[in-house]
């Protein structure tokens, strides 16, 4: 196996035991990313020069005997949201083409603090504002969308351009993605992880959280990055945790919610059926079933949007006055929309979330996780904008990617996305497992146990050739007949 | 001494050595507002005879040995916001004309768990929209305005009419009217005292907190009213305080803050002198001194104002549209004011008040409390608009009264007001003590020592005869000249 193919964990175990040097690590990423750029556009920026420094740093610090943990001396990539010190944030938008940052984000400082070497930075939906992320290709087929808004983040993590990445999450930014790279995504709750330094979406519904290519993985960069920020006014204030949060195998005793309504309604077959099959071994690991009302779902919408729209506009008030041309027209358009919106609309929203978030910690008392599909259908081929469901209604692809994660972003509930195998197209499917406020524990528990089953656990994207390959895509998933052009 | 006159201390210490029964005190309080409330107008309703009831079982469970403690057999009253199951909460308003509550709010429940016992809903600025109370008389002067919008708890137990009471603090709704009063009031640390069951101004600014005679009543309401209610978002979710949370007496070694800037700005020369002798009271009782500069102070109206209008306007939705004409016109102008509002206003205030906390936090590390005047000059006489301060600058009333009561609000910090004497027309000064977030011990304990200095602690308001007194008002302070008629 080669360098640019392995977890964080083996990576760190190999570097630990001598058998693999941080540079050797390093340099087979760069190399890897070299070669797959060009089809795959996941990084804004790569700064090979300095992350080779940074590595060497790393090995020299851990031949003296001053290794620091798992991520000492390990590549990884930032979302281009989140501010590194003298190095610009672009958001992946000319509204901030002169952008430097002057200090460190919370989370940056703390990833630097554990010794990992950071590459450079991932493409974004400008400003974390989508769901597709369109610079970016996605990894397993690059005719196809990479998901979003941390596209860049998952195509990087997935195809071994980065052993592991950061992302953001305000509607499913980290789990879509990751669904649709097959790779894992934790999404943890809100307030958990510190947000001080990185861009803002909508500050009532923004998470910061890994992207990895196992279910060990993300508990490892969680443990760096939780901990107190007073700078964070979200701050859950609760203390760091310790490395690993899990114990292996066994679910007995565990009561996994199977939702009975809404997360499996206007779901692709393929990726219920792979869902279900993974809930299936959960309960052949000794997992108890439990049926599940999702409450409130007819509020998920109304709240994500009516929270999100004027907290974003809020947030680029004076950019958007300024210079509304250096916006995406679809960015633009929905920045523009939120300086129409009444304080009575954004209340009723935040209303209702205090509604949805009793509602949802109610059914979580029943229950120690829900499993559920991450988005309802695989990656769509770029440019296809809507889908059409079985049961004839038709919806935008962002309004379906969305659908399934705002969920969580609304109640603040911890979510990590599992790959649990591939639709008949061959693309990756995602399952969500979501938690009880602060449980990111049992979360990754779960998915861990659910992870040691597959035998393909923590693989890369299969090679699939150039863009050229958009020519020749699979079908569509059968349910999902497309309707080009149109746009929600 | 009447039992009427006694503190909530002294009735209950009455009461355990069986000096007193609360049946004696209940009667004697329920004659006392017989006698006054033709003056006064504290009251919404009076349950004479439920009272006497639950007076009676108080007393046949002490006399059984089942005393529950200093709250036990105590007569008290409750803004006619706290809803009480069965009873009308009345909100001072006809938009409530059918309305009967369906159960205890959790105040009244913690209040009936303690054994008090309620004598009736006391009145407040139509659903507490207000700094007046104009249905209310001052104590002191039955020509002059009672404050608001907690004035009827105020004035009942300014006048005896209750041996304490609760009312809500959205924008010094507690404060106001108990400075004006020359009574004790907390507003407590945001989340600190349940609110379920509460009908609400703002939700982001509301309070529930007491009101009694003295600083040391006010601790042991405040001990019973605390602790972890799952209902309400806001919780703090801090252990449930032990009683009397203060040791008496010296200072030595605690630093109060006093501002340089804004609280003694456009404040009436008597009312600054008697807040300043309060200080050097403090001083002497060996308090370290310490000059602080209030952060912000120019965004405190602009944010109050707009937090509050948007979330009164959301609260009352429904009701305004289907029955605008049941509102008083000026809250019904505050109403409709609030549904031309944008988002975009909401969350510039939202995010005005995060700045806030964060640099009121950084001041409250360099001292354990601010010392301040509560409102910045003493009860206007009724229909009184507007006033002229020695800057030439014109200030309506109600925005005067707000002025320094709504940092704390915005904050969420702890605040008490204490009864520091009277200005040269015979009416009551109060000063603020601002603690840190859940500092209330430290505001109680900074309060009591002061309050042990005052031989007229815990007196009633001096009888002042009927509201003819109207007439033969006494002249105004001379900083604030009237204007009358002229409305902000």
């Amino acid at each position: 196996m080669r360098p640019y193919e392995l977890t964080l964990a083996a990576a760190a175990a190999a570097i630990r035991a001598g058998e693999l040097s941080p540079v050797e690590l390093t340099d087979s990423v760069l190399a890897r990313a070299e070669a797959v750029e060009g089809r795959l556009h996941a990084f804004v920026t790569l700064r090979a020069d300095e992350a080779r420094a940074s590595a060497a740093r790393a090995a020299h610090e851990i031949a003296a005997g001053r290794a620091r943990g798992p991520l000492h001396g390990v590549p990884m990539g930032l979302k281009d949201l989140i501010d590194v010190k003298g190095q610009p944030t672009t958001a992946s938008s000319s509204v901030r083409a002169d952008h430097v940052a002057d200090a460190d984000s919370a989370v940056a400082a703390r990833l630097a603090d554990a010794g990992a070497v950071l590459l450079g930075k991932t493409h974004t939906h400008e400003f974390a504002y989508g769901l597709t992320t369109p610079q970016t290709r996605n990894a397993w087929d690059a005719g196809r969308v990479a998901g979003g808004s941390s596209g860049g983040s998952a195509v990087a993590v997935a195809a071994g351009e980065a052993t592991f990445a950061l992302g953001t999450d305000t509607g499913g930014s980290i789990r879509v993605p990751a669904a649709l790279n097959g790779v894992v995504g934790l999404k943890p709750t809100y307030g958990l992880v510190p947000r001080d330094g990185v861009t803002s979406l909508s500050w009532s519904l923004d998470h910061v959280g890994p992207v990895t290519r196992t279910v060990e993985d993300a508990a490892l960069v969680l443990a760096t990055l939780t901990g107190h920020d007073p700078r964070d006014p979200a701050d859950a204030t609760v203390p760091r945790q310790g490395r690993r949060p899990y114990p292996e195998g066994d679910l007995t005793g565990l009561r996994v919610g199977v939702p009975r309504n809404y997360y499996f309604d206007r779901v692709a077959p393929d990726v219920e059926s792979a869902v279900r099959d993974a809930i299936d071994r959960l309960r052949d690991l000794g997992a108890e079933l439990v049926d599940v009302e999702i409450p409130m779902t007819r509020y998920v919408q109304a709240v994500q949007w009516g929270l999100m729209v004027p907290e974003a506009t809020s947030y680029h008030e004076r950019t958007l006055r300024a210079a509304p041309e250096l916006y995406a027209p679809d960015v633009r358009v929905l920045l523009e929309a939120g300086e129409l919106l009444l304080a009575g609309d954004y209340l009723r929203a935040q209303r209702a979330r205090t509604l949805m978030r009793r509602a949802w910690t109610r059914m979580l008392d029943a229950v120690d996780v829900i499993a559920a599909p991450t988005v309802p259908l695989t990656a769509a081929p770029a440019g296809q904008q809507s889908v059409q469901w079985a049961d004839g209604s038709v919806e935008s692809v962002s309004d379906s990617y969305v659908r399934l994660s705002a969920p969580a972003n609304i109640t603040g509930v911890p979510a990590l996305t599992v790959p649990v195998g591939q639709d008949r197209a061959g693309l990756p499917v995602g399952m969500q497992l979501i938690g009880r406020p602060l449980g990111e524990r049992t979360v990754l528990r779960v998915g861990s146990a659910y992870e040691a089953t597959r035998a393909d656990a923590g693989r890369l994207a299969p090679e699939t050739g150039t863009p050229a390959a958009a020519e020749s895509m699979p079908p569509a998933p059968p349910a999902a007949r497309h309707l080009p052009g149109r746009r929600s």
